[in-house]
């Protein structure tokens, strides 16, 4: 393979659903701010709907996410002006007449499996079915807790992190002590329309952190990850000979014997060079309980603050490189492949706009 | 009216006198470090007067500000120069020749109203007359106290927001508690040489934080506001009627029947997007002692932490802002005479910079 | 002398020895990351022997200062690969084929003197003698101790600041208690190949902060400052009287009645206006014990935190200047040879290149 440039300043989709907040930190009494891409975005709840409007009054450009709500509309507390939910201005003190353009940006947004959706593309393409599955707190099959990261470094690199989960052998040595195995077998990967779906058994291991017996077992791990960057994993363990039975395909929750867990992550570019990581972890309810969870969530947080540490001096490295190229390994195909629809989807998007205009 | 563009960045007039700092700040032993316009100077006494001079040593630009008073003159404490009160440079250790050119810029400096105020522009134009008035520490009548606040945002908007005190009904709905009314009846605006006078009375309504009997009342209040950005305000309360009885003219101090209370501020650009907020206020003596002025000085502390809470995080929308655009409404009169009236200023400096040069 | 524009930005010699670290800090089990004209370098030990590598791994450029010692070589931590002591990858994780090209630049370092040492420029003309003379700690006649300073400031800055000494009768009035006949009396100044030779007696003088006794002494001082910024220096004092009897010349400390103490420095520029500056001092072991070391180390660290606060403050007005220019005096003969020297080397190094290319 040959070098290959990083792309600087790297881009991004625009018509997608990304991870703005988790649904439940949402108020209805107090907005709250978050980026997306470099946009200001001001949340809150209207009538009990989520709302998230261009964060910036038409005014003087002061930010509305320091407003107040009032009932179902938002007043920005620098000169008074009243936003009712689909950003339009609908009183200015001190005047009678409303301009007709005195309005922001309404981003469509969506509440779905715990989380706060937002299309940052062209509102007539937003299409609820494109958001991707993910388990939320309300799915009773799971017992799930959560966090967040901010990173100083571009969402790209963390994409390219969780794409190529070899990682873990060297980062995680630590936290998840996974099986060295993992950096030399690559699992089987799926195209998907959006995304790649990744499965691998590992057969006749000793187990992890999670469950280890003494006795040999199978480990079976799933995932996909989806344009914007949004992960759902689960893997398990099982009888040794489980794979061999299941011909290495899909195996059955069910006939787990242990370390049965899923997580949810979500990667949100927030700015130039900055990016929030959402993430929740937990067992199966068959297969754990509120203290597995609770020890799954520790060793989570140590094992993404291991990375942290790496990717954000991978990020300054890049930065003081001048011209910085990579150098693509066996292990990168997946990386390789979404980063090329990640590229077909930006200049799909670009062309549409040429066309447009 | 049409939406405008955020003039970015933004311009100020340089022949006018800036508030560098309270005299009584300035020492005779130990110089002090200011910035205006993003010039960096030095203060401090020769002699008793104030002296403003460029902080930047001939020799290897280091700071005189870390130097040393000697009489009446200044030496740096990197190399051993030391410079008069006129900039010049008098004694170069290790050499007896002095070179002609071997001097700093000595700026215009007055002590008046307990301010000391530089002139940043042609110092053949500083003309003591266009310090605008205000209300200093041995003025009699008044008993003030004083403060400052650094903001990361640009003079120009901490000026708009003084200019449109409409903001108080929202942003100090908490510290002043002013009647939201002030947000709907605008002040009679006057169109001063260098400035905008302000006038307005609110008749029958509770009065406010200061002072509030159950009597309805007449609150009259009038302030200048001059260039570069010097605010002299006071207001008092009335007895109901007063207002009508003057012909909603200027009323009498003596006539008041609580919170006469002045303010003296002035906003000064240290550098790109910095700026030093000056400001004193306190009862007038025939209406207020102590508690009442240190109680005044609390809530205008509390108050001026929220513009700086509203303001500072409007300069970061503005920033991040590809091509920003302010849409002005009916109290935004006075901000617009205002913002011409500069822009006229630094028009006729540029012209005659160009016809000169 | 004509004012002069300050460099900006300055430049630095490349094919020069640089001082990266203090050789005991790099470790045989631990990497550790330094930076060298704002290029990343991970040093350690491999089988005892330095090694300085480009700190960016040829895949995604992930910091190997955040790897793992493996034997004599040296595994990112990231995805796995390992990397020898010449900088060439030998394993990739999950594939054979290791391409050609997969290694980093390795800098060539001689641990001498207590330094490591690390050649910026053309491995080719890598000379060990060009290592500038330094007294290190194995040295049995000199009892020393060090520390180090991160600098907010361009290196040539610091150099300039060492070129001249007068600035101690300024700069270090309270700490080395100087005397002002310092900044009176110009050092004797001879040019060498790389660098310049500084010698002064002061006659008759009460001595320093290190000894005073009532009696007059004759002080001597000498010291080289060589190319890229390397400092050794020693002084001491003598009966009065033999500055005259040794004709002004060098005199053996062995006829010393005090203060003779010694001091090696290291001026790294470490990125754009950022730079390392190392330091160790002591006495000489006929002169001086652990007390007087202690004693030496702690004014030479105030002495080297006040030059801090002076020359950072000098950086932020170069910075904030648009056109800034220097005044040369008298004492800056040695700047401005200094300063011719490296502009010459610069020169050459540059023309090489296009010769070569």
């Amino acid at each position: 393979m040959r070098a290959r440039s990083v792309d600087t300043p790297m881009s991004y989709v625009r018509n997608t659903w990304y991870v703005a907040s988790w649904a439940e930190d949402v108020g209805t009494d107090k907005p709250s701010a978050v980026s997306i891409l470099g946009e200001p975005i001001v949340l809150w709840r209207s009538e009990g709907h989520l709302i998230a409007l261009e964060d910036r009054c038409v005014h003087r450009l002061a930010a509305l996410s320091l407003g107040r709500c009032e009932g179902p509309n938002l007043r920005c507390m620098y000169h008074g002006m009243v936003f009712n939910a689909a950003g339009r201005v609908i009183k200015i003190p001190g005047q009678d007449l409303i301009p007709p353009h005195a309005k922001v940006h309404a981003y469509p947004v969506i509440e779905k499996d715990s989380w706060a959706w937002v299309w940052m593309g062209d509102p007539a393409k937003a299409d609820e079915a494109l958001i991707p599955p993910a388990i939320g707190f309300d799915n009773p099959d799971w017992l799930l807790d959560r966090s967040f990261l901010d990173y100083q470094a571009e969402a790209q690199l963390i994409n390219d992190n969780l794409l190529d989960l070899s990682h873990a052998a060297f980062v995680h040595a630590n936290s998840f002590q996974a099986d060295p195995e993992v950096a030399n077998v690559p699992p089987n990967i799926e195209i998907l329309p959006r995304g790649i779906r990744f499965t691998r058994w590992i057969t006749d291991q000793d187990g992890d952190v999670l469950r280890r017996t003494g006795d040999k077992v199978d480990s079976y791990q799933t995932y996909d990850y989806l344009i914007p960057g949004i992960l759902t994993l689960w893997n398990g363990q099982f009888a040794a000979g489980t794979a061999r039975a299941c011909n290495f395909g899909k195996p059955d929750y069910a006939d787990a014997i242990g370390a049965v867990v899923c997580t949810n992550q979500a990667v949100t570019p927030t700015g130039k060079g900055t990016t929030r990581y959402f993430f929740s972890s937990g067992p199966h309810r068959a297969h754990g309980d509120e203290k597995m969870r609770d020890f799954l969530m520790s060793i989570t947080r140590q094992a993404f603050a291991e990375d942290k540490v790496v990717i954000e001096a991978q990020q300054k490295i890049i930065d003081s490189t001048p011209n910085p190229v990579i150098m693509p390994i066996a292990h990168d195909r997946s990386v390789v492949l979404f980063h090329r629809m990640v590229e077909r989807l930006c200049r799909e998007e670009k062309e549409t706009l040429t066309q447009a205009g």
